[in-house]
Order: C-alpha cells, then structure tokens, then sequence
C-alpha cells in the first residue's frame, strides 16, 4: 500500500510503496478515505517529539471504511482510567504507533467511532485529534456556558477554529485574536463578535473596553502576550492553555489572579470519554470542521509546508483511495 | 471605649480612647474578647491599600459576646450572589467599615457564628480571615481530598498555618517549604511529613524526589520560585494562588501546564457560604488554630512590629477587655 513514512535525516516527508499491515486478534483493517495534519506531525519531521522513530507511518487524523460503514479514528492510545489526566503510558496514534497517512490502517476496533452523517470523509478526518483537544479544554476544563464571553487566541489553527466553532455552537459569544486580519476577517463571516490583532499597540486594553472583558480564554501561545489575557478577564474566569508556541510565560500577576479567582487551566488531547462527547457535540449541532485546503499523498511536503508557514484557516486535509 | 484607629502620618498604630458606637436598625454590639492581625493591617498601616480612610478603627478578625454567648465575627461584607467571585462591592471589615481592634463593634447580626465550644476567645479570634481564606483555595477551589499529597509554602503565616491544620485534619500527607529550618522542624511537630528550605540550591528537585510530587499546592509568593512548584507537581495537579509577596511569575512553562493537566487557581477570602462550612469543619475536626503570640491592646505597635518582621508562626492575637 501506500503510506507517508518518516525516515531519519530527511527534510519532507515522502510517499513510500510498503506492505500491507497484519492484522493481530482483536484488530480490524480501516480504509482511509483522508487524514489531516496536525502541528505535531511538522514537529516530528523537525525532530521536535519525544520518542521519533525510524520507518514509522505519520498521521493522527483519519476517517474510512470498515464493514462499508464511515469511521472516525480516536487517536488516543492508553489514555487511562483517570479523566483528570493521561496515564504515563499515554500515547497518540501516528508515533509510535503507525498512523493514518495510508491507505489501510490496523487499529483495536474500540478506536473507531460512527462517523456522524452530516459529515464528508475530509471533514470527518479533520475533527479527531483538535475536535478532542478543543472539546475538553473549552468544555471539561473551562466548563464552558451558554451565557460566557469568550476569546479564542491565534484563530486560524486547527484546534482553535474548532473550540471557536464548537463555542459558537453553544451559543456563546465569542471574540478572536491573529496576527492577520484576514483571518480575523474570516472569523467574523463565520459569527465571531469582534477580533482583534494581537501585533497591534495596547490591542487587549482595546478589546478589553470593546468586548467588556472575558469568562472563557483558550490559549495555546503562552509567552510575553499571555499576561494580557490574564488582564482582559472578568472576575471568576477561566484560562485554557492548550500549547505554548511563544514560549515561557513572563510578568504574570498573582494579585490579578487571586484577586479575580482566575483560574488557569492545562489541558491536552482527551480522554476516551471526552472523544465520545465531542463526536456527540459535532452530531447534534450539526458542525461542519473548517477545511483550510485538500492535497493528495502524493503532494504531502505542500501540505506539510503550508502548516509550517501557518498561512492556514482550518484543517489541512490529505486525501486518500478509498471511495465511500 | 479604648480602640485602635487609623490615622494618616503616624507609622504605628495607636490606642486611643474613643466614643461608643451607635447601633443602627439590625445592628447588634458585639464586645470584644480578642481580635487577630492580618498581613493586611500592616500593608494598611504602610499605605499599601486601596481606599484607606483616616480615623477608622482596625482589624479584621475578631471574637467576643453577645447576649452572653460566644460568637466569631464573619469579616466578608457584600460578598455578592456568586459562590465562584465576590462582588465589585466586597469590602473586608477593618478597612474601609470600623473593625475588631477595639472594646466594642457594631453589626448586622448576619455576621456573627457561634464560636465552636473547644476554642478559647484567643483561638477564636485567630480563625476568621485566614481560616476563610485557607478553606476556600484548598477546598473550594483545590478540592482537596484525604489521598492528596499537599504542599503548603511559607509556613508560618497565618493562612499557611491554617491550610496546614485543616489539610492534616482531612487525613492528606501534607509537607511544608520555609526559610526558617525552625519553622519547618515546628510543622514537623504538628504532623508534616517533611519539609524543605526554598532558599537552599535545588530544593524543588530534593522536595518532589523525597515526596513524590504533589497533588495540591498552596502558595501566596509567586515570583521567581513559582516555576519551581509547577515542577513538583504530579499529573492533575492543582495550584491555588492566594497571595503575591514576591512579584510577578516569571518562566513559567505552558509545556508543563498542559502536559500534566495543572490547575492555577487563584483565591481570594471566601463567600459567607464557605465561612459558615469552614466554622463547621473546625469543631468536627477540633481544630486549634495555631496562636504565635497575644499581646494587650497597649502592646498593639510590637504585635505590629512582629508581623512586619515575619516571624511569626502561627496567628498574633491581641486580648481585649471583655471577660467571658
């Protein structure tokens, strides 16, 4: 079959012809109709990921066929039996464990889920791996409501235009931030209230007085910026913090914190339970996942290029054989 | 009557003699027994505080009589209706409303609880502000359980103290970090399981290897040693912030925020509700509150002269006329 393979020392990931996985007790065989990118599979070809390994197939996100009905894959392996936190024995499909840049994929059958209907294949396969981090950070930690006031920092990412799309759904209100207005542009087609550029002089003072302050911030840049989230909190809010791009974060006030009863919140993927609830959440609400842009297997470095530039708006989805 | 008030100019806290209070439709007079200092009074006396008011009488914490039983004073004013933040209108008696360095306070009588029967007026006045403030940020918001591991920084303040006492009375192994080997041989005494100096090299390293990290830390410095808690926490981890002493935090990894699921919790004092339930769970539990030393109400510069040096382990309390 064909499959993107990670190999040791190249720079793009490439297109190999390999031999169909064996199937063990227990397991069943998934056709992939499409897969979708996530940062961490452009960290993996960086060398940035604990645990790399040699020959392994790339790939979180997938959606196929088994028995001729639509699966969603839940990337989790080995979450545990706690829902506060990952096992350390916690791992996520696509390294070290074979992925789903294929065309057939070999997979405990407890990981495959009804697509729900409303759904593509290439939608489906853009929900897994950021519908479940989006789902528990906006819903399990930020418990998130109807009625908060939201902001949803670097809207453009996979994981941040599903938590803004799902709190959207909610039916809250829901304010962005980008470094590029035509994102913040696209946002608001989409229903957000306001956006704002966090590049821009004084940009959350402005917010701040244009939103009237936030219950409900996701993050995942950290840094110097962070504390200027912590500003534009109302009294009791909640922080989700998701992933740290920008690095360490400086200069944040425990009187604002204490003072507030802010609540700063990590979260990363979900539990099994938690994957089961989102697919529920995109069933009943009808949610379409946002689709930056579909390439082939055979244009995988493009697709992996446009997710280094960060130029996308929504999931970067590869396309694959099997017809449904 | 004699009381302690406030006047601008002066850098000690004076005993004056003073007319009676008037009591006002709903209001009750209390006579005082004893009352407590709180870091607050001293950051009053220093003119870090918003809104000081020349003329008003100190103190926060108190304990005395009316109608011949023994009643502890709620320091909270208009908390507000939501248990998760107080209300732009809270105020903390003492500052700017008459407080309980004096023979006698007026009061609505919704803030008077009868004194647990196993405390002194001493240990009962040494309760209110930071018992309120110490139950809140571990059970409210760090949702302590008797199978957390507990880390109580500081040890020695009165909050401190106290989030020490009630974490042990709920069963938890609980450690402690001091400057003061003297202070941390004290907690030993009083049941901590180890304890380390945070001005040693490596303490956080020696500290999470000897405990084996921790579930539930509790902290009021924040600053440069902040990130150093943060590696100490075990998965799941909950941090509660009630206090600022040593600035901003600086370095703080969003890596390790949402890899291990941490939760930053600000607090603050606490809702009339969970004053009412951490009275109750000092008589279930027969708690003491830890007294550090008493002193007259003549004395009341060298009880302030204490906790501006921060020696103190335990509460300073300052006896007052009433007999009871």
């Amino acid at each position: 079959m064909r499959a993107i393979v990670y190999r040791h020392g190249r720079s793009e990931p490439s297109l190999e012809e390999i031999r169909d996985p064996v199937v063990r007790e227990g397991e069943v065989v998934v056709l992939l109709q499409a897969a979708a990118l996530n940062h961490r599979d452009v960290w993996i070809m960086q060398g940035k990921y604990p645990g790399i390994q040699e020959g392994i197939i790339m790939g979180s996100d997938g959606a196929g066929l088994y028995n001729g009905s639509s699966l969603l894959i839940n990337p989790n392996q080995n979450w545990g039996t706690d829902s506060n936190h990952q096992s350390s024995g916690y791992q996520i499909l696509g390294m070290p464990a074979n992925g789903t840049f294929a065309e057939r994929i070999v997979l405990p059958e407890d990981r495959l889920v009804p697509t729900p209907g409303h759904l593509s294949a290439e939608e489906a396969a853009a929900l897994p791996l950021g519908g479940l981090t989006a789902y528990r950070v906006l819903f399990r930690r930020c418990e998130l409501t109807s009625t908060d006031k939201v902001c949803i920092s670097g809207i453009g990412g996979g994981v941040a235009l599903l938590a803004f799309q799902f709190a959207l759904a909610l039916g809250a209100e829901v304010w962005v931030t980008s470094s590029d207005p035509q994102k913040i542009a696209e946002a608001k087609k989409m229903g957000a209230a306001g956006g704002f550029r966090y590049t821009e002089q004084d940009w959350s003072k402005s917010m701040k007085k244009a939103s009237g302050g936030f219950d409900v911030i996701v993050d995942s840049a950290g840094g110097k910026g962070f504390s200027n989230l912590v500003s534009m909190c109302k009294p009791g809010a909640r922080i989700g913090i998701y992933g740290g791009t920008r690095g360490t974060i400086q200069n944040l006030s425990p009187q604002q914190i204490f003072w507030k009863q802010i609540s700063i919140l990590g979260s990363t993927m979900g539990s099994d339970s938690d994957f089961d609830e989102m697919v529920d959440f995109v069933d009943s609400h009808k949610i379409h996942p946002k689709i930056d842009s579909i390439y082939t297997l055979e244009e995988v470095a493009d697709a992996f290029s446009r997710m280094e530039k960060g130029e996308q708006f929504g999931k970067i989805v590869l396309k694959i054989g099997a017809e449904s």
